[in-house]
């Protein structure tokens, strides 16, 4: 056994299937171990697009892995960790690293790849991840690799491992069976005196209200959180960043809330609760809509990851899933169903009918694809206008829904749709891109390509930064126009259909119906200045 | 007089005309100051591409200069600062932030494009800059952004200024004249003595040799330099990555110098001087040919930047630009020839004759190119084979050549030749690229056909990473075959032309030489494994 090979298995005892990455001279070794494996190598163009990649996977597989070469390679997948660090992805970055007796003293050369210091990569990715370590020793190694990748899994955040080249070869123990501890720590006194005060403040309620956030998905506390919402019956929003958490044809459910942003209905009921029970929602900007949350601290419950807070006062060592199990097991059924509003989501799928003529507009774009979205579907919302817009789509029972809304790095959703499909083969992956964010990282389709895979990409053409030109307009926001239909063509692909009209969006979804197992790449053309109502209020906002 | 504005000035002031970047919310504000000036703002489609672009200009233009937003803006562009710093780039990277008002204090929500920590990108670019500041009184700023700026030409190092939202309009005094302090700190007691004992060695040498590296171009001490290899007439090598300071067609040039990776009779010459004076040289793994290099430290003299090695003792607070000035001054003319060798990279310049219908071969391809290369091309050499190969192109005199052979990340040459056009306008870049490469960067090719550049692209497709396929191969060196020559269609432009023969090559090269006014991409097509013997040697030495 060697530490190259006992790495690999802990993966594959893991239940990861693939590992996304780019091959550089210090960690082909470890490569080769990758494909003697049962684990998938999935090459990507660039580092950054390999960590886009495995972060949608760690979101839908529970964890993802990027392996890359030192310097260049780690130093290129930084934007992508510090996202899957901001939104709590349980990721797994590989790197390889300089021989160990090329740093071990005062080396006199400089190694290509490196600034000179060969603690940088590691002391940056420290600051990124929730364990970061150098695995210096064969011995020490097995129970670092064990320790940090239980890390991994208990907090749902990045790790880092650096594995030297001449490491992957060093002889250690064999990998005997593994039971990584991934229980956060429980105080169950303090629990107790959380979940009373909870049941106190919903008992004196007239309508309280649930706003879900994403953390309940990254702690594997859904169902827990599900049990409780349609436990209790309150009316429950969930926040950008959540959507898709829960199914959203729950007859409680009453949409997306993000201040005033979201829609009307939506706000007026969580803003007029006079409890809030928010559970594992984050207070980000986005998430409260640029601050026009107008909501009372005094009346809000926020239970996170470790934390509950209750107004002012906070509770320690009250992990998600044990205040969800215990909520659950103590609130009476149904007694306070609060105010059960209409679902507000509802009034975008109305009968929509298509005017074959008509010139499309982002509105309309918007209203069908309520019609398009079917139970197989994982959505992709890429950063920006598509993510402001999208994110009031109303989804079936079953389709699922991905954007990066609070780290919001633009570029993440092309990489992420091949790791989307990766990480649930049956899945159909349906991408809503901006023109700005697909010429970051546009290049990943020839992946999607090589795999066969048969996302559906709608690629939003208004012709430079929409969401920077409702802010400021300036020359800074303008593109060159690429012919973007001919791109899967030189992917290897067929030839991209563009949509100018409604009847052209008709032609080009019912091909995506039938084409259903190859890459369908759709160019929707919209006007410069062809914002959403929501889209004018975000930019009054950050202006 | 605002602060963003005095910034804005200096660097007008410093002769800067060019800044690469990405907009985003952070960053808008000052964006729009940058338009208002007579700074040309050069939106690129991501800011890792912005950075090796301003990366480029700063190598020919003496300063560069990036400007991003926060978070995801500055975490993308560290691979291309890292590279910059590792190979001593003068680069000013500029980052939006925050607005103070959002982190003065303990703000209670998290802010988009953070990962929560408001002084993280400040600390992190702390470690890869010579100096790192965060802009948070008006008072200070103004000292500030002219000592940084100073730091960045003193030092030929990136340096970071950060620039939080409120901070762009905040009142601040004028800027008057300018002269920044860009003199390194020079002891003469301690100059003197270390030129008194490089002029006794030099007394005592039978065949003293000059390695030439690319900090005196860093240093400005380039005149200085030539000026002491036309003075004293020694053989002259330049290392990997000092190719194109001096002009190879001086007598006394002997070719490129990386151990047992360069031509034999360059290394022979080289290896058997009794004194090597390396000048402005680093000791990097690829420039000592992958640690085949045999040179006695014993007879080396080291001059870099401050510090002046002899043998194994060290001359502290010497700069290599008065090293050289006093050396000049010193070392009688033409006393010691030395060895005085056949001009070794002629023998790539004999005569070609293409034979039209013959398959193209690498080593043809290379042949060929040494006489296709005129004076007013700029040659970039993507790292990976092409970085090896092209560094045995011998130049005309006045041609320029630019290779990150230190740092060595791949995808750096296409944002380069970006830099590259509008640092010297008049100058036409040469670029030869691999497909890996290209692959991870390539669209910047649309911003080149945007600007209506002229570039001719020399897109070496060998169908994968040729230079890791040398050291181990395996399915994670296979890439999506891709239709290159389609790619300047999809971004604006004309068809590329692909080669398969040398008659291709010849038809190719004489349209490049007619149509000098836009773009020519040529696609050349090359086995998987047509490694060149330098690329063999490269791989023996990697595995």
């Amino acid at each position: 056994m060697t530490v190259g090979k006992y790495l690999v298995r802990r993966l594959e005892q893991m239940g990861l299937r693939h590992i996304f990455g780019v091959p550089g001279d210090y960690v082909l070794k470890f490569m080769d171990l990758i494909e003697e494996s049962s684990l998938d190598l999935v090459n990507t163009c660039s580092e950054l697009n390999a960590g886009y990649a495995a972060d949608a996977y760690g979101r839908l597989a529970g964890v993802g892995a990027v392996c890359i070469t030192y310097g260049v390679g780690g130093f290129s997948v930084y934007n992508a960790v510090a996202g899957a660090f901001a939104e709590r992805v349980p990721l797994i970055v590989i790197s390889g690293g300089p021989r160990l007796s090329l740093r071990g003293r005062l080396h006199p050369y400089l190694l290509h790849h490196t600034i000179g210091d060969m603690n940088l990569q590691h002391d940056i990715f420290e600051k990124i991840t929730q364990a970061a370590v150098v695995l210096t020793s064969p011995e020490r190694a097995v129970g670092q690799i064990d320790e940090v990748l239980a890390t991994c899994l208990r907090t749902s955040r990045p790790v880092y491992l650096e594995i030297p080249a001449d490491m992957v070869g060093a002889r250690c123990e064999s990998p005997g069976l593994w039971r990584p501890d991934t229980d956060l720590h429980l105080d169950q006194e303090v629990l107790k005196e959380a979940v009373e005060e909870t049941l106190t403040l919903i008992r004196a309620a007239h309508n309280p209200v649930i706003l879900a956030g994403v953390e309940s998905c990254r702690l594997s506390a859904n169902q827990d959180l599900l049990d409780v919402i349609e436990h209790t019956g309150f009316p429950v929003a969930t926040t950008t960043l959540g959507k898709g958490i829960i199914p959203e044809q729950l007859p409680n459910f009453i949409g997306t809330y993000f201040g005033s942003l979201a829609n009307e209905s939506t706000r007026k009921v969580v803003e007029s609760a006079d409890l809030l029970l928010c559970l594992g929602a984050w207070m980000t900007d986005i998430d409260l809509g640029g601050y026009t949350a107008n909501l009372d601290p005094r009346r809000l419950i926020i239970a996170n990851s470790e934390k509950v807070k209750v107004s002012h006062h906070l509770y320690d060592h009250v992990p998600l899933k044990d205040f969800l199990k215990a909520l659950r097991a103590s609130v009476v059924k149904g007694t306070f169903r609060g105010s059960k509003e209409e679902h507000p989501a509802n009034s975008l799928c109305r009968p929509f009918t298509p005017v074959p003529e008509a010139r499309l507009t982002t509105d309309r774009f918007w209203e069908r694809m309520n019609h398009f979205i079917t139970d197989n579907h994982v959505l992709l919302a890429e950063t920006g206008s598509a993510a402001f817009d999208a994110v009031k789509l109303c989804l079936p029972q079953k389709a699922d829904y991905i954007s990066q809304t609070f780290y919001a790095s633009i570029g993440f959703s092309i990489p992420a749709a091949l790791g989307v499909k990766l990480a649930q083969p049956l899945c159909r992956p349906v991408v809503f891109v901006g023109d700005g964010a697909f010429q970051m990282t546009g290049q990943e389709l020839s992946t999607i390509i090589r795999l066969g895979q048969n996302p559906v990409i709608f690629l939003l053409n208004n012709d430079g930064y929409q969401i920077e030109r409702v802010i400021y307009d300036n020359r800074y926001n303008n593109l060159q126009m690429w012919d973007y239909t001919l791109l899967p063509v030189v992917y290897g692909a067929a030839k991209g259909i563009q949509v100018n009209t409604e009847g052209d969006l008709e032609s080009a979804l019912q091909e995506a119906k039938e084409r259903t197992d190859s890459l369908v790449f759709v160019e929707v053309r919209l006007d410069r200045f062809d914002f959403s109502e929501t889209l004018w209020k975000v930019g009054e906002r950050l202006k």
